[in-house]
């Protein structure tokens, strides 16, 4: 039964809707049906031509044509061909993107490649809010390599802590908790007056916002292809580095995939010169193809237009949850210029609620300790995906039911 | 027009295939319509069953149930849980094989786990005729760690080098070039004599012989899962490490998939004790199925059965090329008990050879500088592979059409 008290937020989500730029987009994407998808920050949904991709990389370029698909189909350099397509999404120039192994494993690479053009420094500045592995890797270097040391940010004044003896910078673009966005542009104009080298973590950015990496001087960055670029679960991640920095960076994850010259199988190791040398081993094909797919559905699409729409898609969220849902507290930014595409709120019953939503169909995740966080992508959702979804999460909290005994028991990955 | 030289060999064929306990095993496999191919040291077939595998994991999984596979479909615990199925290929038991990332990356992992096994040391001993990508790991760990050493084995005897200041001694079990077979069991007992940690590479022996690592008392091993595994391009590399060495194992790929508690989001990395702590980031799960279709396929079959069939292809295949191509070189072991399932051979015309082979549709490699390797798979060639592929063989020298200019050029990738 419809309630009476969301005619109104129907009405403006049909509006908004109506006028949305890119309400085909969605098309392109199976989404299962009676779903409300609102998880596209933690795995993005698959466009409809990745299977078509896949089986043909299966059937064709692995079982049919086997060795000669490295040439003929182009497998070996998949890396630097699909990090050339994904560079204009982050604002970067061909060649110097690549596309290869983890995030973690490529922030290993960016933490090395950071240190290497600063061989007398011996900091690396990190957030305490970091995105968990970020720290890890760091952790990482400083087990791997003597004499460096990390210093963590924890009351917000990262500018504070870059000084004479920073190296490198690590620092998230959007904070995978609260959906904040990072400053781009004085953090990095900072740590480069102070000569430190900045990587940005563009994993809840990228495919979300338009990222001008060259334009604010950025040194490196990485990021996944999995949320918001829906290239599949673990698709592969990515690694920039600016042009003027290729020449002199080094890092230790250095691979045959890496070399200069690959198949000279030569004893001793020589970077390749370029971009390649972020690359180690040999890459999953199956996993890089059903990327591409989600990567090709970019090409067409104005990143201005895709920011407008996540915008007012997660406004409108906040709007209506403001509204209907007071027990909820919204701690993402109320201001949309310092939000991501994500809406995260704090609530005592929070693993439960998300919980009693999968029930209902709508999909969001739990973060520790009580925190509920909901990613709106602009491909595929919709407004009418925020007013339903506001409606059951009201239902939910007006009717007890998430106080139901069947909805506390928490599983082992949450 | 049957060449009547060979219809002894085409005979003999036909009685080894007509009681080859494997021959149905085939039936299992993709094999491209008149190709003899005889290179799955570089990338083996895809078994039938992938395909539908893939489709489930691309079609049901990500894009129907989304998030929720994590759990629901196991992919979080498809590293371990493919892992204890590929235990037993290689003589470990359940909980001491982990599978993720790339043979490379495996390799710098396995090698500071050695290190955290040996702090005192700081000598890392290796083969100059390795598979160079495990040396190049090796320069990578050097360069990020300072004080440590590396010496390569030049002349064959690799025992002198193992003194007391070695902490690990990197090893291939068969050689990539040669097919020459290591012996694990002198080699490690030697190492353990003097104090060291022993990795194996078995790239290129697992899934085609028996492997007893726990019975030798193995340390530490790696490998790829796409050559004799047949798990698909790029397909993810495993480790091994001993049950007795796991609680004291560090390596800083310090990812949060190897984390004690990765959805506690804690700031600080602490290691999971087990086999996990070789994780590192977040793995591309349509590449792991895939594999797990390659991984089923070995289940029910006997490794000593397989053992078996290798070496007679390979010994039968020597035979023929001695018989009918007097002009190659053979330089695998004529023993077959110290050969591993692959024969090369020396040609001035080496890369021409394997071109005009292409092209009569039997498909061997070629390696730098006048190398032509061919693999055997006991689970998909059969001896009738065998006579045809030197038959032709043997028709391009004596034709000498392999000196056609169109064999000669060379691509970018070979």
């Amino acid at each position: 039964m419809p309630n009476p008290d969301f005619s109104t937020a129907h009405t403006k989500a049909h509006t908004l809707d109506s006028t949305d730029l890119l309400r085909h987009v969605a098309e392109q994407f199976v989404l299962p049906e009676g779903i409300i998808y609102l998880d596209g920050n933690s795995l993005g949904c698959m466009p409809k031509s990745a299977m078509a991709d896949i089986t043909q990389t299966a059937q064709q370029e692995w079982a049919n044509d086997l060795i000669t698909s490295w040439n003929k189909a182009g497998w070996f350099d998949m890396p630097t061909d699909y990090g050339d397509i994904l560079a204009p999404l982050i604002g970067a120039d061909a060649g110097e993107v690549v596309i290869s192994d983890t995030t973690s494993l490529n922030i290993y690479k960016a933490l090395y490649a950071g240190l290497s053009l600063r061989p007398e420094r011996h900091v690396i500045v990190a957030e305490a809010s970091s995105f968990p592995t970020d720290l890890y890797m760091v952790e990482g270097v400083l087990a791997s390599r003597s004499g460096l040391e990390m210093r963590l940010e924890e009351d917000g004044n990262i500018l504070e802590l870059i000084d004479a003896n920073t190296a490198v910078v690590l620092l998230n673009h959007v904070d995978y908790r609260t959906g904040q966005i990072c400053d781009v542009v004085s953090i990095t104009e900072h740590a480069h007056k102070m000569g430190a080298v900045v990587i940005w973590d563009l994993c809840h950015s990228a495919g979300n916002m338009p990222i001008d990496l060259n334009k604010h001087n950025v040194d490196l960055a990485v990021g996944c292809t999995y949320k918001y670029l829906n290239g599949g679960p673990g698709s592969p991640a990515f690694n920039f580095a600016a042009k003027r920095h290729l020449a002199d960076i080094q890092q230790p994850l250095s691979g045959w995939w890496g070399h200069a010259k690959p198949f000279a199988f030569d004893t001793g190791y020589s970077a390749d010169a370029g971009i390649r040398k972020f690359l180690c081993g040999t890459q999953p094909i199956l996993s890089f193809r059903a990327m591409k797919a989600g990567l090709d559905v970019f090409t067409p699409l104005s990143v201005t237009a895709i920011r407008a729409k996540s915008m007012s898609l997660t406004g409108f969220f906040i709007e209506l949850v403001e509204r209907h849902c007071p027990q909820l507290s919204v701690f993402s930014p109320r201001d949309s210029a310092q939000r991501g595409s994500q809406v995260s709120m704090n609530f005592e019953g929070a693993y439960a609620v998300i919980q009693a939503l999968i029930e209902r169909g709508v999909i969001g995740d739990f973060r520790m300790p009580d925190v509920m966080r909901f990613g709106f992508s602009p491909l595929y959702n919709s407004h009418a995906d925020v007013a339903n979804a506001v409606e059951i999460i009201a239902d939910i909290l007006h009717s007890g039911i998430w106080r139901n005994e069947r909805f506390q028991t928490r599983g082992a990955v949450t």
